[in-house]
C-alpha cells in the first residue's frame, strides 16, 4: 500500500545518501522525499555549480575588469564596459536561483536541523547583503565604488561542496597551532629588529652608515626590511653595506635568516603535516560513517514490511524489497550490478543487518578495471604480426623514434638559434617531420590491428598517443595543402591563418608533447605521476579554497588600488614606467591570479612602487595586504599543500612496498580508499544511537 | 691470576665499548687492550680532535685567503701572507698524528676487519695523496696553483666520526631515489626548453621578440633561464616581456613553476623524509645492538671465572668479579653510582645474562635532575619573604618589567630615529636602564634569598639571567665611571674603547638579549625551543657533513676562480664594480660560507658577471659549480634538514601528547631516546652468534 511505497522510497533516498556520504538527517514523508531527490537530481545540481560559474565570471566582464591581451597599461585597449544593467540582471537571475536553493534545502532539513547549521545561515545572510548592495548599485546607476556582493561572491562557491567545507573545518583547527608559530615569527621579527636598529644606528660618519640609510632607517623601515628578508627576497642586498664595512655583520643576517626561515618556517610545515595528517582521516572516518548510516537507515525503514513474529530480537528485511529498492536508485551500474549479482547467488529469502551492510561494501571496493581482448585472427600471418606488433618491444621501438624526433627538432633549433628569420630553411625540419609522423601514424594503426580498436582505446596510453597522431596528420596535411611539399629554399608566403613558420613550430611542439607517452614506461615516472594525479583529485577542495581566496583578494585588490596605478605615457625606457607596468600587472584581477607564485617579488616591487610614488594612505594598505597575501598564499597555502603530498606520497609509497601493481588493474584514487586500512567500522550500537537521533524518522523499536 | 686479570680488562673494554657504542670487533690480549684504552682515552682523543681542527683552520691563513675585515675587494688590506714552510710545517705534523692514527687503528682491529673496512682504506690513501702533494708543494716553494691536499682536508674530519660516517651512509641509501626525481627535472626543464625556444622564437618584427632577446637566445640561455626560475630567483621577470605581449603566455610559466617548484621539489622533500625516517631509525637500532652486544661480550668473558659445574646449562657471572670490573670502568658517575646500588641491594651472589642485561639497562634511562631544596628559615618574616619571592607571580611580574624596559627602548628608538647623532641626547634612555638594571639587580638577589645560591643556579633560566645582570651591572658601573651620572645635556667625549652612545646601545642590546628568559613561561614557545634544541643535537653529525661540503666547494671555488676578480680601483658607484664586489664576496673563501643562504641570488649574479667579463671557460665552470652548489646546499641539505625536523617535532609532539612533561625533570635529548619506544631488543641468538664471528675472541663454548 501506500505505506509500503513511503518505506520503498525511503530506503531508496538512504541508500541513494550513502552513496554520495550525504547526511541523513532530512524530512521522510512522501512529498519531501520526492522534493529531494528532485533537488538532489543532476539537472538541480548541474544549474546550481552553473549558476555559482556564471556569477564568478562575471567579475571578468565587469567595470574595473583588466582582461584584455596586453597586460601593460601603456599598451593595452581600453576594456569592454558593460552597459549599467547587464551584469547586474545576470546577477538578480543568480541570486533568484541561490534563494530557491536555500529555500528547499532549509525546508528540506528542518526547523530543528536550521537552527543547528550555521553555513545556512551564513548562506541566507550573505544573500540578504547581497541583494541589499545589488539595489544601492542600481539606484546610483552602477557608479557608486565599493561593491561589497563582489568579495562575498566567492562564499556561494564554498557553501555547495561538503568537500571544501569539511577541508576548512580542518584548516580552521589547525589555527590556533599555527597562530602560535605566526606569533613567534612576530616575536622572533620584532626582537630582532629592535637589535638591527641598535646594531645599524646612524653614525657621525656619513660614510659608514650606507646600511642604516638603506633598510633601518627607521622603526616600519627595519620591520620591513626584514620581513622581506624572511622571504628571501632580498636576501643578499641588504646585508651587503654592512658586509663590506666588516665581515662579522653577516652573523647577524645568518642568525636571523637560519631561525626564521630554517627554523620557525619549516616548524611550520611539520606543525600542518601533524595537524593536518589527523584531520584528514577524522573527515574519511566521518564519510564512513554516513556511508553505514544511511545503508542501516534503509535497513530499519525496510525491516517492518517483513513480517515476524513480534518476539524475535532480530529483524530481517526481504530480498525482493530491496530488489525493489535497488531498482530505483541511482548509482554507478558496475557496483548495481555486483550488488544484484551477489543479492540473486545467495539463496535465502531474507537478509540481517549484518548481511544487508555487508551487501553494500560493494560501494567501497575499487572499480577493477578489465581491458577489453585482443581479436583471435584465423590466418598465421596475421597472428604473427600480431605477436609482433603486440609485444612491447614494439612500443619501446616508438619511443625510440619519438626520442630521435625530439633530438632532430633539439638539433635544428640549435643550429637555427641565431639565424634571422628571413635566412631560415624549414625544408629540413619539414621532411624530418613529415617522415616522423608518416612513422606514429604506421605504428597506430598497426597497433590497432595487433590489439583491436576496442583493447587500444582502453589504454589512456594509446588514446592520447592517437590523439595527438591524429591532429598531428590533419596539421600536416593541412600544411602540405596549403604550401606544397618541402622543398630545398622552400620559403613560402603567409597562406591563410599560420605561416608555415608557425605552422612547423605548432607541429615540433606536439611532437615534444607526445614524447610524455614514455611516462607510464618508466617505474619510477609512473609512480610520481600517478601520485601526482591522486594528488590532484584530492586536491580539488583544496584548489576550491584558493579560489575563494584568491578571488576575494582580487575583488579587494581592484577596490583599494583602483587609481593607483596611471598610465605614464609614451616614456617607453623609465625606470618608474617599468615598475609601473609591474605593478599593474599585479593589481590588476587576471594579474594578481597570474603572479600569485612571485608574491615575494611582487610585494617587494610594492613596497617599492609605494615609496616612488608617496602615497601614504596606500602604501599602509598595500603593506597589510601583500603581507596578508604573502602569509596566505605562500606560507599556509604551500605548507598544507606540502602536507597533503607528503601524506599522498608515503601511503602510496608504503603500499608500493608491500604489494606489486597490477598492469591491468586501475589503482585507488580517493582519499576514502587511501586510508581504508586505517578507518574504524562504526559499532552496531552508535549507528542505532544515532538513527534514534533523527529529527523525522520514528523507528518502531 | 694472569688470565683473570685478562678477562677483568677485557670486560672492562667490553663496558665501555658498549657505553660508547663502538664495535668490540678489536684485539683482546693484554697489550692491545692497554694500547686501545690508551687510545679511546680523552686526551688522546682530544689531541685528535685539536689536530683536525688546526688543518681545517690552516685554509684561513693560507695565502689566497681573503679574512680580511672588509668583503669589498676595492677597500680591503691585502691578507697576512705566512712565509712559505710555516703552515707546511704544521700541516706535516698533523699528517704525522694521523699516521700514528691510522696504524694504531689499523692495528688494533687486525687485518681481518682491516680488509673489510674501506674506510680505513681511503684514510690511508688521503694521507698518502696528501703527503705526496705537500712534497710537490714544498719542491715548487710553495708557487704551485692547484693543491688537491686542501680538497681532501675535510676527510679527516668525516673519518673521526661515528655518526658522521652512519648519516653519510643513511644519505648514501638514499641517493637512488633522489637521483630518480632530479632526473624527472631535467627531463621537465629539457621538455620545457624545448617548448620555450619554439615558443619564443625570433620573429620578423624586432619589436615583438624582447622575450627571445632577453632570456631564450639559445639553448643554453634557454636552459638557463628556466633553471634559475626553478629556484624562483629570476621569478616573474623572465615572463614580463612574453607578459605584456600576451597575457596567456603566463600559462606557460605558471605550468612550469607550478609542476617544478610545486610538485617535483616537494615531492623531494616527501621521498627524503620517507627515505630517511627508516634510515635513521635503522642506525640508531644498529647502535643498540653494540651496546647490547658489547655486554653480552663482558659477561662471557666474565662467565668462565666463575666456576660452575660443568654439566650447569647456564653460565653465571659472580657479583664480586663485577664489582672489580665497575670500579675499572670509565663511564657517567652518575650511572655508575646507580649500578652499584642496585648491584648491592641485589641479594644474590651471581648474576644470569639476563640480569646482567637487566643491570646494564640504567644507561639507557634519562638523566633525572633533581633541583636542590629551598633553604628552611627560622624567622617567619624570612618565611613570608620566601613565599613572596619564591612564587612565579614574582617571575611574571620580572617578566612584565622586562617587558616595559624593551618597550621604553623601542620607544627611545622611534623618537631617536631621524635625530642626526650630535643632536641626540642620552639622557633619558641612561636613567630609564639604571633603573631597569637596579631592579634586575634586586629581582636576583630576591631570587637568591628565596630559592638559595644552589636552587637558583639549578635553573638554567635562572643562571642566564644572572649571568646576563651580571654583565650589565658591570658595564653600567663602567659608564658611570668613565663619563659620570646622567644628566640633561649629558653629551660626554668619547672616554677608552667605547664612546657613551656604544656603551648604552651595548647594554640595549643585553637587555634584549635578556628579554629572551619569559620563553620557559610560555608552553607553546617552550615546546618549540626545546624541539630546536633536541634538532641542534641530533644534527651536529649533519651540521659536519655540511662542514665537509662547504669546505671541499670553498677550495674548488678557490681554484677556479683565483684571477676571475679584479679591484676595479676607484670607480664607485660603476655597475660593474657594484656586481664585482658582490662576486668577490661569493668567491671569497667566507664569502662562499657566508652567503650559503643565497645561493639563488648569487649564482644568478655569477652568471650575470660571467656574461659581463665574457670568461668563456670560467663562465662554463661557474655554471657547473653554482648548479652542483645549489644542489647540494639548497634543494638537498635543505630537504634533510625539513625531514630531520619533521621527525624530531612528529615524535614529541607525539610525546608531549600521550604525557605531561613534569618541570623538574630535563627532557630526553639523543636520536637514540627518541626513538626507544619503537626499537626491538636484539635476541640472544643473534647477539650470541655475533660474538662466535669475533675475530679475536674465541669463546670456550
Amino acid at each position: 500500500g501506500a505505506d509500503n511505497d513511503l518505506y520503498i522510497n525511503q530506503a531508496v533516498v538512504f541508500i541513494e545518501d550513502a552513496i554520495k556520504y550525504r547526511s541523513i538527517n532530512h524530512r521522510v514523508d512522501s512529498k519531501s522525499l520526492w522534493l529531494y531527490r528532485w533537488y538532489y537530481s543532476r539537472i538541480c545540481q548541474w544549474i546550481l555549480g552553473l549558476t555559482i560559474t556564471v556569477i564568478l565570471t562575471l567579475a571578468f566582464i565587469e567595470t574595473p575588469s583588466s582582461l584584455t591581451v596586453t597586460s601593460d597599461i601603456r599598451y593595452r585597449l581600453p576594456a569592454w564596459d558593460p552597459p549599467c544593467g547587464l551584469t547586474e540582471s545576470i546577477e538578480l537571475l543568480c541570486f533568484l536561483v541561490f534563494m530557491i536553493d536555500v529555500s528547499v534545502k532549509s525546508y528540506l532539513i528542518g526547523w530543528e536541523e536550521f537552527r543547528k547549521t550555521k553555513w545556512l545561515m551564513a548562506y541566507i545572510l550573505t544573500l540578504i547583503v547581497s541583494l541589499a548592495d545589488w539595489i544601492v548599485s542600481l539606484s546610483f546607476f552602477c557608479t557608486e565604488n565599493v561593491r561589497i556582493r563582489r568579495i562575498l561572491r566567492p562564499f556561494f562557491l564554498l557553501q555547495n561542496s561538503s568537500m571544501m567545507k569539511k577541508t576548512l573545518k580542518s584548516i580552521n583547527s589547525t589555527l590556533p597551532e599555527m597562530a602560535s608559530v605566526v606569533l613567534l615569527l612576530a616575536v622572533h621579527l620584532s626582537l630582532f629588529t629592535m637589535f638591527a636598529m641598535l646594531l645599524f644606528a646612524r653614525t657621525k660618519d656619513g660614510q659608514q652608515d650606507k646600511e642604516w640609510v638603506g633598510y633601518f632607517r627607521n622603526l616600519p623601515d627595519s620591520l620591513t626590511s626584514l620581513l622581506v628578508l624572511l622571504t628571501t627576497a632580498n636576501n643578499p642586498d641588504v646585508m651587503i653595506p654592512a658586509y663590506s664595512k666588516n665581515r662579522a655583520y653577516s652573523v647577524f643576517f645568518i642568525l636571523f635568516t637560519v631561525l626564521g626561515n630554517l627554523f620557525l618556517m619549516n616548524l611550520l610545515t611539520a606543525i600542518i603535516y601533524n595537524q593536518f595528517r589527523g584531520y584528514l582521516l577524522k573527515s574519511v572516518q566521518s564519510s564512513l560513517f554516513r556511508r553505514r548510516l544511511g545503508i542501516r537507515a534503509a535497513f530499519e525503514v525496510l525491516s517492518p514490511l517483513k513480517e515476524t513474529p513480534a518476539n524475535a530480537q532480530e529483524l530481517y528485511v526481504s530480498v525482493g524489497d530491496l530488489f525493489h529498492v535497488l531498482q530505483k536508485v541511482e548509482m554507478d551500474s558496475r557496483c548495481k550490478q555486483a550488488i544484484m549479482r551477489s543479492l540473486k547467488t545467495c539463496s535465502c529469502d531474507q537478509l540481517s543487518a549484518a548481511q544487508f551492510q555487508k551487501l553494500f561494501e560493494e560501494l567501497d571496493k575499487d572499480a577493477i578495471k578489465q581491458h577489453p581482448a585482443s581479436p583471435e585472427y584465423q590466418s598465421r600471418f596475421m597472428r604473427k604480426m600480431q605477436f609482433a606488433f603486440g609485444h612491447p618491444y614494439f612500443g619501446y621501438l616508438g619511443n625510440v623514434v619519438a626520442l630521435a624526433n625530439i633530438v632532430s627538432i633539439c638539433v635544428v633549433l640549435v643550429m637555427d638559434a641565431d639565424k634571422q628569420p628571413s635566412e631560415r630553411d624549414d625544408f629540413f625540419l619539414g621532411a624530418i617531420n613529415c617522415f616522423f609522423i608518416l612513422y606514429y601514424l604506421l605504428e597506430m594503426l598497426l597497433k590497432i590491428l595487433a590489439m583491436g580498436l576496442k583493447r587500444y582505446l582502453s589504454y589512456p596510453s594509446n588514446r592520447f598517443d592517437g590523439l595527438l597522431t591524429g591532429i598531428l596528420l590533419v596539421l600536416e596535411i593541412a600544411t602540405f595543402a596549403a604550401y606544397g611539399f618541402p622543398h630545398p629554399g622552400w620559403r613560402p608566403e603567409l597562406m591563410g591563418l599560420l605561416s608555415l613558420w608557425d605552422m612547423v613550430r605548432l607541429v615540433n611542439m606536439l611532437i615534444v608533447f607526445r614524447f610524455l607517452r614514455i611516462i607510464p614506461n618508466m617505474k619510477f615516472m609512473a609512480l610520481v605521476v600517478t601520485t601526482l594525479l591522486d594528488l590532484v583529485k584530492n586536491l580539488r577542495a583544496f584548489a576550491g579554497i584558493l579560489v575563494v581566496v584568491f578571488y576575494a583578494f582580487a575583488i579587494t585588490g581592484i577596490i583599494l588600488f583602483k587609481g593607483a596605478v596611471v598610465p605614464m605615457g609614451n616614456i617607453r625606457q623609465n625606470y618608474l614606467g617599468w615598475i609601473l607596468s609591474r605593478f599593474a600587472a599585479c593589481v590588476g584581477w587576471v594579474g594578481v591570479t597570474v603572479e600569485q607564485i612571485s608574491q615575494k617579488r611582487l610585494w617587494l616591487y610594492t613596497v617599492c612602487v609605494m615609496y616612488l610614488l608617496s602615497f601614504n594612505l596606500i602604501c599602509r594598505w598595500a603593506k597589510i595586504y601583500f603581507v596578508a597575501w604573502w602569509l596566505i598564499s605562500s606560507v599556509i597555502w604551500v605548507n598544507l599543500f606540502v602536507a597533503l603530498l607528503l601524506e599522498n606520497f608515503i601511503h602510496k609509497w608504503d603500499r608500493r612496498c608491500h604489494r606489486e601493481p597490477l598492469s591491468d588493474i586501475e589503482y585507488q584514487r580517493t582519499v576514502e580508499l587511501m586510508f581504508r586500512d586505517v578507518l574504524e567500522e562504526p559499532t552496531e550500537e552508535e549507528l542505532m544511537e544515532r538513527l534514534h537521533q533523527h529529527p523525522h524518522l520514528h523507528l518502531c523499536r
